[in-house]
């Protein structure tokens, strides 16, 4: 935004003077199909709301899951993307906390912050908002989006933030922190393991080390991505491809087990890893998406003094996350590894869907300057 | 014990004066085989052991399991008992915390206290005791038992105790306080749901209203049991026999569920149950002993912020029951149905294991006083 | 409110049609002066405020406080009392949580829930609230108030609910729950001791009750109040009239102490109690409301593994006690000994103001039917 | 200890052969007498007893304490020193973790692991032991020392383990860790404050990086102190010899204060410190031994929502420092500023007691090879 955008904002008190009211966007037209393509500019419709120029988006993996067609709740004509970094435009009366001009990162999470459930911070079971973005509501793969509940949903960051690394706040870093490591009660001196070195397994790797675990195994089929699981910090690398990653894990702990297991693929098979290799009074944290019933063998672990967990993002640590990554202890930019500008996120999206060929992690979307 | 034994005992300074060598207890030969008969009596091997006159015994679910043939291993020529009171014959040299003639409740689970788990407070996976009376040594259903790492195993109580009430804190007490309330961290207000209404089921109902939740819904196949469950405080009765217990209760509860499911049986029906009701944000908490896997609806509880948790009881919270039931606020006599001379103890598993028929909840053991 | 009532508000979709502009109220007009007078009725000013006809109401410790001048905060012209129940006149735009012709509970603490501190459930120290009812905004003790942010500051109940006992959750059964029990840590089996038998004292005695203690001392100078307390459930009174009540506790725990102390008064003699009974790894919660500083033992303490905790009431357990008094597990109804209607408040003032010799605990005071 | 020696020692199976009765020590005299001296070897007293030949001890700011004459447990003649690690000579009957030959820390406290202080984990309070070693008992700053309730108060670690370091895990580190760092509760992306940048503080320091917070200051009146800190880890630090030490700390945190205050000087100035600086909603961890009352300004933090903790080490936590430093996320060694040989101890009292003029952090003893 220029200088004379925000004096502009300024004198209109509550709304930037846009010059057009169309801008693009990646829409989804049922299985396998998408396009970037001309949409109406998003209004603002309800006093909570913001309207958010983005300036920074990402693809997750849900997104795919999404183009193949199953998620049933994201019907054709939607545009796609819960994750985004942008300059807020417009918000409605009743938003308090944020102001136009403002640099906010988008929460994939939306928070009404009154219900019951966002009371107690369970902001993914929001009665009023939840994951709603790029799923019931139009999402951030967008020049701009309407953010509803605006002021449960973003998170303000400073100028000088860069906002390759602030948009993994979005989602994919309080995914793997909550669901994982929070979960899993990661403490000092545990032993570890991390079940899937995709980026929400790395994510879990990364937001781990926070609590100083002694050890952390990384589990996954690729080497390359084990390669990275290294570099990013774990200690034990364990290829699963030969089906015995249990046993690995179990030799090398010496029979003890880890004492955190964390699931972050979906799979029945990496699900039984996990419960294959968890210690007696361990915690297994379940992250992946699961689409299918597994397999728990009661038989073996009723006695076992385990716990495991389940849980949807719920975006409660963003403001945790942004202090540690301000401090220097978290650099999320480690797990960008393509960049496109936002027009080509075609491509972007041929990239991010054959991951594993092109080495890709996180692929980040930049949208060019505002037009006029 | 009376005066003379006590002075006989003062004078011996570590060993009471006993005239015979041999005792009765309840032996196990294999599958569907059980004597009342003589065998030696036990004697002092390790400096922490403690011999223990039995005053008071009781049987245990599992002593049905084992006399099935359930539990490899238990062996042929096993005396078989977990839980009893009695009057400490004799210490070793390094028990400290425990006197002759000391009267004392006998865990169910043996605790060294020295190795990494019992320092955690995980007693039930102690690397030297654990569930090993009755089990792989002889047991308290006899007129003497040796209890090794005594200072671990074993708690006192003034000679003004209820015998009757204090021997359920052997191992049901605890077993339904933590592994179902504690591990399913029953809050004030909370909504509950205990699948099981046998006696450890009705051990969880007792003590989960230490923690005052606002409803207890007891789910059983049986209007007997049932009935005993509202006597103790269940607000709400749902008999399973229909098969659709789950629907029941969300219909119940506005389909919110509850805050936390409390398996107490330990068959798949009863955890689905459980997995069927457990609310947003709840817990499951696993009593029951399975002796198979169960299906986990990981296809719809991975986004659900939900626990499941495992535990073997640990006798951890003993000296804590046990303020609680000297206050006045538990009474765990309500739980025995039927009492027996300990010689009679043949007659008592008849009835134990017709516990339906017999409407037999606990059934309490007395040894006649001791022989010259 | 009456059928007709509420068809007119459904009618007139966002406000109740009331005939006049003015209300009566109670109003400070500096230390020592208040009069109970006609004032502007009060009227939308934010989108997320509610009018509320009070229907009862309350008089608080604190309100005396005030009335002596103790209070810079409050200024003359206010209008007193942050306790009360009533129902919804009007809303402003944003309020999505509550609607016209709901009985509402008003909490003392208005909560924003969009800053820092109110997502951390810290609603005391809510940047836009906090306690500000009754002090630096016109409160409760009228015919109508103006509550901001009204979502997080209401509670909803069944029109059955006897108001009573519900405007205890205003204010006293939180502060009591929330200062004294959570932030001791009340356990099963606990031995704890509550210092001062006033109405939060008491109000801690009762929902101390929630987690079981094995037993509760009571301290206080005054003997009807301690036989109060008795009747409320504590195991033990102490009259610390003789000045040397930390010695009794200490006589009466063998020396141990107690498990948790809980300070109900505020001045530095009940203070040292707590600090003089406190045991070995103990917690001492402060409740009271300290014009002083206390001299601290640190040379005593400092080794004595013990927590101290100060907490201006959040109400952030409103929802849990609403559950708990609906299931009939607290009498919140208990507290009230005086009745007066609110055009004779300031009789009820003169009654709370001479509590010890008129025995008075809580003094609630109802409105009238509301004027044509 | 020699490959013969240990021959020797599996010989004997309990008992090292050693060739001579006495061995030398740091033995107290009175308010500022010490003296290197012969004194007996310490026997097995006790079954649970182990006899250690010390290999390396260090000296602990409270031995100054005790020379000062500060502390009347301990009695002329008593040999000092609670840190030390060395290898076990001879044990007792019922110690069953341990074996002649261990290389093992001596914890400072002293656990029996039975009593009810023990099972709580508050070895601190230990009814039979807690800090007794160089206080009631003789120390570890000679060539041999008897440990009683061994297996509780020792801990193993393979030979290749730097004992430098691993003397830390004696006292300081322990102490660091649960005084302030554990009782401060310190978070991932928390504002800290450390008072005394002494080893203590440092301790602190090094342990509370464990969490990741995003700001440590730390307050010294010593630069060349708070210099050592920046090298440990502090980011901001704060000379507090102008006396306005909290007021440029709410300075630098824009008035909000700290997150976690932790005291560890222990006098009223710097325990001010940390009630002048401590947010709403923080926690106030002491640390520091205490020689007076404080004076706690309860009126201004009644309403604040903070915790103030007090804790004697338990060393409870030992275990787990001990895999942190195995996994290389801890360096104690870094403490270490001086090297003596044990028999010139006289020499490094007079180092550490001039620690502000040496640059004296931790001051390592070693013995030399055992005689004969």
């Amino acid at each position: 935004m220029t200088t004379a955008e925000l004096e502009l904002a300024t004198t209109n008190a509550t709304t930037l003077n846009v010059s057009a009211n169309t801008m693009q966007a990646l829409v989804y037209h049922g299985p396998g199909k998408r396009a970037w393509e001309n949409k109406p500019r998003p209004i603002i419709k309800d006093p909570g709301d913001a309207i958010v120029r983005i300036t920074t988006s990402t693809i997750c993996g849900t997104d795919l899951h999404i183009l193949k067609g199953d998620l049933p709740s994201v019907t054709e004509g939607r545009i796609l993307g819960h994750e985004g970094i942008g300059v807020i435009q417009q918000v409605g009366t009743s938003v308090s906390e944020f102001h136009i001009g403002d640099r906010v990162i988008i929460s994939c999470v939306t928070a009404c912050l009154k219900c019951d459930f966002c009371k107690r911070g369970m902001y993914s079971h929001c009665r009023h908002g939840g994951w709603i973005l790029g799923n019931t509501l139009d999402g951030t793969q967008a020049e701009y989006v309407r953010i509803p509940h605006a002021d449960g949903s973003l998170y303000s960051f400073p100028s000088g933030g860069d906002e390759e690394g602030l948009v993994m706040l979005s989602d994919i870093l309080p995914t793997g922190f909550e669901c994982g490591v929070l979960n899993g009660q990661v403490k000092p001196g545990d032993t570890i393991a991390i079940v899937g070195a995709g980026p929400v397994g790395l994510a879990v790797l990364l937001t781990a080390q926070f609590y100083s675990p002694a050890a952390i195994f990384m589990i996954d089929l690729d080497d390359k991505r084990l390669a990275v699981a290294k570099q990013f910090g774990a200690t034990t690398l364990v290829n699963s491809a030969d089906g015995h990653a249990a046993h690995h894990v179990m030799e090398l702990t010496e029979g003890a087990g880890v004492d955190v297991a964390i699931e972050a693929v979906g799979i029945p098979a990496t699900f039984d890893i996990c419960q294959g290799i968890v210690a007696a009074g361990g915690r297994i944290a379940n992250v992946g998406v699961h689409g299918k019933p597994v397999e728990l063998h009661m038989e073996k672990l009723w006695d076992r003094n385990i716990s495991l967990t389940t849980r949807l993002v719920d975006t409660a640590t963003t403001a945790m996350l942004l202090k540690v990554v301000r401090s220097g202890k978290l650099q999320p930019k480690k797990l960008v590894t393509h960049r496109f500008a936002m027009h080509d996120i075609m491509k972007a999206y041929d990239t991010f869907a054959n991951a594993a060929k092109e080495g890709a992690l996180k692929v980040v979307l930049t949208n060019d300057a505002p037009r006029g």
